[in-house]
């Protein structure tokens, strides 16, 4: 069952470039939304992907000739792989794609009409448990049986949700990542009910729209790279709370030891020192002599960063300043 | 006091490393050797390494000699730091180091001999608790006053040894990173007992020989390094003995989503099996409500690989096969 009818619920960041792409890789694309306020704002993000995607075609083609005419290899930062192959790299068809993507893609707020042959409807709302379920149990009645529903929500479980949707062995995780014409991973997650036939599908799915399907068998918080990278930034940031080292001293050993582009803390300065404060607050309860980390310490020494307004790049201002750049 | 007369005991693998840096940054530098047959087995590693770093300053001053032609950045991988810096390079100048430092090493039997006016001596010896007690009994009587004592020990503890050197204020771990002319990383950690003062003059003594020290300023197990590196691999490993995903799918998560040069799976290749093995058996007797991880799981996962002779890139298999290359 491959798809082809493509609706996305949800036109925020993810939602809009989720769709996008679907579009600039042909397939029909709805996004539903709840008001005309939500297309006032959905609308202007779709046009400036449309810059964007033909911004980042024409950076391709330069980074490509270049290597060529020097016979290097290509600077890896410099590709995006949800947009084309590089040994297979036609900018103008490419540019042709970005396109007839703006034609293949519509915005539609009667939920009905837009799901009403939808092969896939990919859940991509705002991350509150509650607004997701009023929207399933509408959702539930009007969707075709054909219809496989995923959810690419980054901290809510599956599981939570499968018995609104009224198919459980249809209903699993699809968790895309930000910017995803460059970072063009898809977490495909099962939980309990899911079925090996729409498991499958989507990972067929996540294919057509230049995705890497990364399988995630069984239901886990955090999927796959949540899963390494919070215990990885709890470990860096247990040893400075607890004196043994700092920031920058702690940055340079992964960096230096591993040839990663970036340390823990300047990842948890892209990431935002609020969403990290929120990430550890359930570990705080933890009793002490179980947690392996200090997670108390960890929270009280984001608190103070955020009270004093350092809550990372965005704020030009972190574990490290960006306030001269 | 800025260290001149450099002891390494030890001449295996880190150090007749430590020793040959020590002596091609200009310090006078003496391996103490047990005895004839460890000569026989040093020399060797020393004629090469004095091969090593004149192939490598070749190296760089051809990809110093492209890149400026071609106005490009170098590329990371091709520079080693320990040698010289790329903004102020002159190989010749390089080269003689390299042919003066031989001159500036000698291999000695008699410890009295050679520690008689030493301002640091680096006990780099088997990772062996008993034979290092052994070694700081002996040594300490030798020793002059002024002598500050390290020990470059990746998994013992120096207040393990403090109380047999006879100078636990002047003694602290300073730990290096196999191919310490590329990986120019120290990290320099006190016990309790240690003083400023020695502390200081360690952090000295490592810019001197061209590493980049990386103060930790209480005990810790792992250093900095492993303190985050081994959290992250037990992480990654729980996700694939769990039936989350499998090893390719998690390091394509982890390498597309932080931009690192390799996922857990392929570190864990290159760390060996064996030693990951051995690192994760204390563990294994945390009782399973508490422990993060399934240890248990992750030791047996390792024990079959280990049986079926998959112990990582030096066997040709680890979770990868690297026979064909
Ligand atoms: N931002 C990221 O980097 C990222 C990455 C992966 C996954 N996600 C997940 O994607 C989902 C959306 O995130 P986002 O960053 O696009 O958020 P966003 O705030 O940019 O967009 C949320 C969208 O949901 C709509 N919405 C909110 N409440 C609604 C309701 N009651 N009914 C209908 N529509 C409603 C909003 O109008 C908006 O279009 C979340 O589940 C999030 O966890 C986000
Ligand atoms: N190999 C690495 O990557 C690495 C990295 C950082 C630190 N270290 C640490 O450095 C130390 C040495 O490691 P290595 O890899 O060089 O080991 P190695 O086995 O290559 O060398 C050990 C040296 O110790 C000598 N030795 C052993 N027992 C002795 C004794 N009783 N008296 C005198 N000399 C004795 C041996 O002759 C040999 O020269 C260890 O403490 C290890 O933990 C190793």
């Amino acid at each position: 069952m491959a798809f082809q009818k493509v609706v996305v619920a949800g036109g925020g960041v993810l939602g809009s470039q989720i769709a996008f792409q679907s579009a600039y890789c042909g397939l029909d694309t709805t996004i539903w939304l709840r008001s005309e306020g939500s297309i006032g704002r959905t609308q202007p993000k779709i046009d400036q992907l449309v810059k964007d995607y033909h911004a980042q075609i024409d950076e391709m083609a330069e980074a490509l000739k270049k290597s060529q005419e020097e016979g290097e290899p290509m600077p890896t930062g410099a590709w995006a792989m949800g947009i084309a192959d590089p040994d297979n790299f036609d900018p103008d068809a490419c540019h042709k794609k970005v396109d007839e993507a703006t034609k293949n893609l519509c915005l539609e707020l009667d939920m009905a009409k837009a799901v009403e042959d939808a092969d896939v409807v990919v859940e991509s709302m705002a991350e509150q448990e509650k607004a997701k379920i009023d929207f399933y149990k509408k959702l539930a009645p009007l969707m075709p049986a054909k219809t496989v529903l995923v959810t690419n929500s980054s901290s809510l479980l599956p599981s939570t949700f499968a018995r609104y949707t009224g198919r459980p062995d249809r209903y699993l995780a699809m968790h895309f990542a930000n910017h995803i014409w460059k970072n063009n991973i898809a977490e495909v997650m099962a939980q309990s009910k899911t079925s090996a036939a729409s498991f499958d599908a989507v990972i067929g799915f996540a294919k057509k729209i230049r995705m890497v399907p990364l399988p995630v068998h069984k239901e886990k918080a955090g999927y796959l790279l949540n899963s390494m990278l919070i215990p990885f930034l709890f470990s860096a940031m247990d040893l400075y709370v607890n004196g043994i080292s700092d920031p920058e001293s702690i940055d340079t050993a992964w960096v230096r030891g591993t040839g990663s582009p970036n340390g823990p803390f300047q990842i948890l300065d892209v990431v935002g020192l609020v969403t990290a404060y929120n990430i550890v607050q359930p570990y705080t309860k933890i009793p002490g002599f179980v947690a392996p980390y200090n997670f108390k310490g960890i929270s009280a020494m984001l608190k103070k960063k955020i009270d004093a307004g350092e809550t990372g790049v965005a704020a030009g201002k972190g574990f490290y300043d960006y306030s001269q750049k």
